[in-house]
């Protein structure tokens, strides 16, 4: 079965034109609900119905384009596959559009080669996977799973106070009823790497095994607002210093946690009043916390609230941690990862098993059906900044393999 | 000479309503060239011209009202006293219109009181004084003293680009010509103490001996953005934890130098991108030290300096500082001081003689011609902040002194 590299490279490129920043490399900004938003989703149902694809929108906005060929029985459980179209601010073109473009592609492919599967394959674009405007991630899997409820999904709101509902109304696409991942016999996603493990071993296609684990936690520092010339350094009770000891002490932990693959970040920081000649009164935090051990993803929270706890009696200031956010490492399925790296043999292709340090909806599908993920590698290991990159050549090799996997797992 | 206490308050009173925040005690945001600002500084010319002062208004938003009174050579340098309108975002009520109004409320105890001073007195609001939108702070008063020239100061512009002569001309208060400070036979300038040594010493009016240096300090450290799970701790160059030890190496120089009364504060702090899941790739600070001795200083910055080497070592960010704001400690006039004491002890009130940790006019205007600077009392010490607070009766009080000082400087 042939892929089309070109063809692939041409619909990323042109839904990297969405949202894209001026003179920052390959930058773009596509959050849900936005106009480069709406673009990129009207782009992505036109490629399905320039592909004979039967397009549906559900009620959160994820986005299905169906194929039935006549060798399938219309009734039976299709096999999925698909990613993401939104990005973080100034995130990369690949994280996301790579992953649904190249399901688009694989079906094209198996189109092209005359394949007759017996079960129908399903494209899949779900809604803010990257959760930066109105959850804190993977939202449209998360109902497609039947573990948010619509209701629920489109009662968010913005920081702004803008509902999911109406944004997704704005742009056109709050549709019907709720695609559901439970009725898919599988699920197979492809997406960047985001390390380097990939290009340092010189392997073109990555078949994970696991996903991790990932924890999010808001954390409020209250200290005194105070005028920065005339409160003397002993009657301060300064937030940010109070806050930039939680911000190593979350590094230190992640550190010296006994798991190698553990990382702790703080990742968004926001003082107030934020003016240089006052003491700051107040700072809040998120933290991210990641491993594919549950155990040393818990011992990296229980020491941030201990180093919480520290500052409180050391530095006077009341401090509040909510783990708002919590996804336990998630297995692969056996059957799909045998499925994508079959194919890979049969193509002559080399693949690494490793383990994703990024959330996925992926994470969310393998609750309810089995699912698998592939990595194509991403240079220096860069994503989530316009550097990210990832070879064109490599972008279809991988299809290729997701291609082959979806046939088999498909009955072609 | 009586003081009217009541007319001053309504004046404050009236005052505070202008950006007056909703449910935060007494906070007003009142930044230059705002509707805020625009209603204040109209409030002030009509007191003005209520007490039958000549009023002009600078080209760079100065507000003087003289009184002239038949008395007095019209030609004698004035005496001249204020502070200014403007505040911090959220700031309090008292800290600036605190200091205009009594200057005016002085003005008003002479008239009433049929005092015969040799000289015109000049009450003054200079503009800027926080430096929250076009300049580091003393914006009006770089401008009367001569350190900025009209033009300079003119041209400056905000974060929108939008320059001080069109956000001056917006609210009508472009004027003519440059409030000169130097022709000003003496000033005094009365303001909340925002510290606690009044209060605890239990004495209504400090007399400032000197006023604290103040340096700001441009601070920016470049890491790496990059994706939080997917980049292991060991491959990071986290702009935010390198940044957090830079807070926290800053207040630490601040506790260590040889000075009881050196200060530093890290009070701003942005991040980019500023998302839970993305590793911080860029930080920047806004740095506060001050200090009665410059060599104190002068320590703080170098080993902020050391500690952002430390860091490029370390941590392999980049690190930027810059010293873009730096005025050297400065010492009030022995005849105005002598002149406030007197005043205070004909009236039998006591005083209590302090440095000032905080920023004022008073610091320019003491360049070109004899200076002083009186405080009232700032509940709990705190400024900057909603809940700042002077009594009435403290305001009144000091502001006795402040009438009886200026008219024995203004030789009633």
């Amino acid at each position: 079965m042939k892929v089309d590299g070109a063809r692939l490279r041409e619909d990323v490129e042109a839904n990297a034109e969405f949202g894209a920043l001026d003179g920052e490399g390959n930058g773009r900004t596509v959050l849900t609900g936005t106009e480069p938003n709406r673009a990129a989703r009207e782009q992505l149902v036109d490629r399905f119905e320039d592909a004979g694809l039967d397009v549906r929108v559900d009620a959160v906005g994820n986005v299905a384009g169906r194929w039935t060929p006549p060798s399938a029985d219309p009734d039976a459980a299709p096999v999925a596959a698909g990613s993401h179209l939104d990005s973080v601010p100034a995130g990369g073109i690949f994280d996301g559009p790579l992953g649904v473009y190249a399901a688009l592609e694989a079906v094209r492919a198996m189109q092209d080669a005359d394949l007759a599967p017996d079960r129908p394959v399903e494209v899949v674009s779900f809604t803010e996977e990257e959760g930066q405007r109105f959850a804190d991630g993977l939202l449209g899997s998360s109902v497609a799973v039947g573990e948010r409820s619509v209701a629920d999904a489109l009662a968010l709101e913005d920081d702004e106070g803008t509902a999911l509902a109406s944004a997704l109304e704005s742009i056109g696409f709050r549709g019907e009823g709720r695609l559901d991942a439970s009725e898919w016999d599988a699920w197979l996603e492809l997406h960047v790497e985001q390390s380097e493990r990939l290009e340092r071993a010189g392997v073109p296609v990555g078949v994970v095994t696991t996903i991790t684990g990932i924890t999010h936690c808001d954390v409020t520092v209250r200290g005194k607002a105070n005028h920065a010339g005339a409160t003397p350094m002993d009657e301060r009770r300064d937030a940010l210093v109070a806050a930039s000891e939680f911000v190593t002490a979350v590094e230190r932990a992640a550190n010296e946690v006994d798991s190698e693959t553990a990382v702790g970040t703080v990742g968004s920081l926001d003082v107030r009043p934020n003016a240089t000649n006052v003491v700051p009164g107040r700072v809040e935090m998120g933290v991210d916390v990641r491993d594919v051990d549950y155990d040393a993803m818990n011992e990296i929270v229980d020491r941030a609230a201990d180093a919480l706890a520290r500052l409180e009696d050391e530095r006077g200031v009341e401090t509040h941690l909510e783990r708002e956010f919590d996804l336990r490492p998630t297995a692969m399925s056996e059957r799909v990862r045998e499925a994508a790296t079959a194919a890979a043999e049969s193509a002559g292709i080399e693949t690494l098993a490793l383990h994703s340090g990024a959330a996925h909806d992926t994470m969310h599908v393998a609750n309810v059906t089995d699912a698998g993920l592939l990595f194509a590698p991403s240079e220096d290991g860069i994503s989530h900044n316009p550097a990210e990159w990832t070879d064109w050549d490599d972008c279809a090799t991988a299809t290729r393999v997701l291609a082959g996997a979806l046939a088999d797992l498909a009955g072609a």
